[in-house]
């Protein structure tokens, strides 16, 4: 099945409109063309709404979050409620400061995304919030582990059922969840962490993802969350002795780029509750 | 030809004032430097005239345009003007909303470009808004092949005319015309429109070649245009079944670096019209 | 001692908050998880103090400098000021633009920087101004060789003086300097400066250090800037006839991300005046 969501994603060559952070966007927007998709980043609000248009979804980041981009963020994510598109979010940093956790809560309330993905302590922190007086109990460990586990999945359904999102928890085991079906995901390099912005790639190929693969979000994104897992495996496996994170960040890059379907679907270690 | 123009960028060390989109900035200071040049990031306002005084020359880039930095672009293209600086415009995402198209009809209108670099679409939109009812022709097709080469440098010849620029469309066959002259180029690899920024960076070489060869704009821009597309096809020969477009991305701006006067003599492909 | 303040950085892993520059930001971020410590890029007004609470260390860069970031440039730096923590200073370009220059200035007036890390002409243009009246002679030579090194020494320490900082001022020589005692290193190489950012990302690398090594910010400051020197080296002799600066960029980062104690203390290179 994976496979196939890639392949649609090389096919359909997504064009995705992302509102993002200064800090990963050129590796975002390479990311996107190694996945087979297509980038284009905008965030002033005098055009967020039109190339949102042009586009088929939408990746909103808030790292580096600033009063400049943040009236863009909206503009685009209700233009694209409006066309249909799938929106995908990126938390960085809720839960840091008020201004970003303000922000995604309200994005929250005024968009509806497709797909939210974060660490564990991003995603609690929106829970909190958003549900914590509904009936989302964010009480869950720090860390995903094999003993959190079944603790973090039941969280995970119960924030998508609060939220009707995709919600996908990126760590050591990934979890991507609606309100009945939860992947378990077990690729990755604990390298990963020794780069910047593999959540940030990883958010805007969910947004890939999602986009080609409209009517199953939640197996796409998980598609999306094993193929960075994988490509950071096969990555990591090219390294020598005198490579660091800037080469693996590279090489995870060129294995998002060359990867098949085949091998997707071959090398993806999941469960599914 | 290209080969004397290649040695002046690397005698004369032009310092080339950017201001530039955030996606593709990292890279365009790198190409400069590896070109032979040297960049200034600046887009304040405030500075954006005194940075320009310093400067050789002046490359202005639309993508991800914002509020914030249009007056800096009108400022800094206007007393390049002054002081009799080259600019080159890159009008990323013409065409792709309003702010873009009208933000680079009135760079046009109050600063006097010595190059405009985009691709057919991206130029088409300036020509049509521009010189549409003063006689350029914008209905070419939407790409440069091998049947619409005539037709499309034509196009680019009138549109130079008409704006005093030299014109360069790139794309699988590159044009570099001004009023009456057209190179066309004939080097590039598929696998470059892989990468984010080949034209943004392109943009900021071609200042750099304008400025350290100021009498023969026309040369200097096809010799910026044929070392982007050489420097393609040698990185591309390096590559491994492994890499993908990170690594490339790396070996373009490599090659860029190593690239001799005399290997881009040789290895230039193009016809003159 | 390098030895020891390297490793206190990996086992104290300490977070710095970044207000930096957009064109070598991603470079920055990296470094640090490079180095061992952690980055937070943050540069809203309305964030800044509570991003920099939750920080061990401040990193204020003024390239790209606009109006927008300058007020979390001043309120990141006075809480950090009140809460004990390091601040280091990059003040790229002052001296290029009333703006930089201005700015810096005022930064220093309001914030009490532990090391202030720039170029000869970056800092004689601070000097210049912040203490020209007050008994600093600015009147060194543009490069720092052998010849002008004591001069250029007691320059450096007569500036950390007048500011309490440390100076660091980084060329073919580098020199790092409290009022009474001048680290003069002598690694690095030429290329360095056919990348961009290395001052950057060193000056990133410094606030990781000096928040990791907070009682000895003269050692540690210099252990930093050895590092980036030995990693210089060590990454040159990793390149092969077809690298240019973009792949040296890669193997500088892998570099700092290999190195070892051992190998730092070995391979330093300075005098102590």
């Amino acid at each position: 099945m994976f496979r196939e969501m890639l392949e649609n994603v090389r096919e359909k060559c997504p064009l995705i409109h992302n509102i993002t952070n200064y800090v990963t966007v050129n590796d975002c927007a390479n990311v996107l063309l190694a996945c087979g998709g297509s980038p284009i980043m905008a965030d002033d609000a005098d055009e967020a709404e039109e190339i949102t248009s042009l586009c088929g979804g939408l990746n909103i980041n808030i790292g580096t979050l600033n009063q400049r981009t943040i009236p863009a963020m909206h503009l685009a994510g209700k233009k694209s409620n409006e066309l249909g598109h799938p929106v995908v979010l990126d938390p960085v940093g809720a839960g840091a400061s008020k201004l970003r956790t303000e922000t995604a809560r309200k994005l929250m309330e005024e968009v509806r995304f497709t797909v939210i993905r974060g660490n564990i302590s991003e995603i609690k922190v929106l829970a909190l919030g958003a549900g914590g007086a509904r009936g989302v109990d964010a009480d869950v460990a720090d860390a995903v582990t094999k003993e959190t586990l079944p603790q973090a999945v039941a969280f995970a359904k119960a924030f998508a059922r609060e939220t009707g999102a995709v919600i996908a928890i990126t760590g050591a085991i990934d979890i991507v969840a609606n309100g009945e079906k939860a992947y378990c995901i077990y690729n990755g390099h604990p390298m990963m962490s020794s780069i910047t912005g593999t959540g940030c790639q990883l958010s805007a190929v969910t947004a890939a993802y999602v986009t080609a693969n409209s009517e199953k979000p939640l197996e796409a994104a998980a598609a999306a969350v094993c193929l960075m897992g994988v490509c950071g495996e096969k990555a990591y496996a090219r390294l020598t002795e005198q490579d660091g994170n800037a080469t693996y960040r590279n090489y995870i890059i060129d294995a998002i780029f060359r990867l098949t379907g085949e091998e997707l679907e071959q090398a993806a270690k999941f469960d599914v509750f």
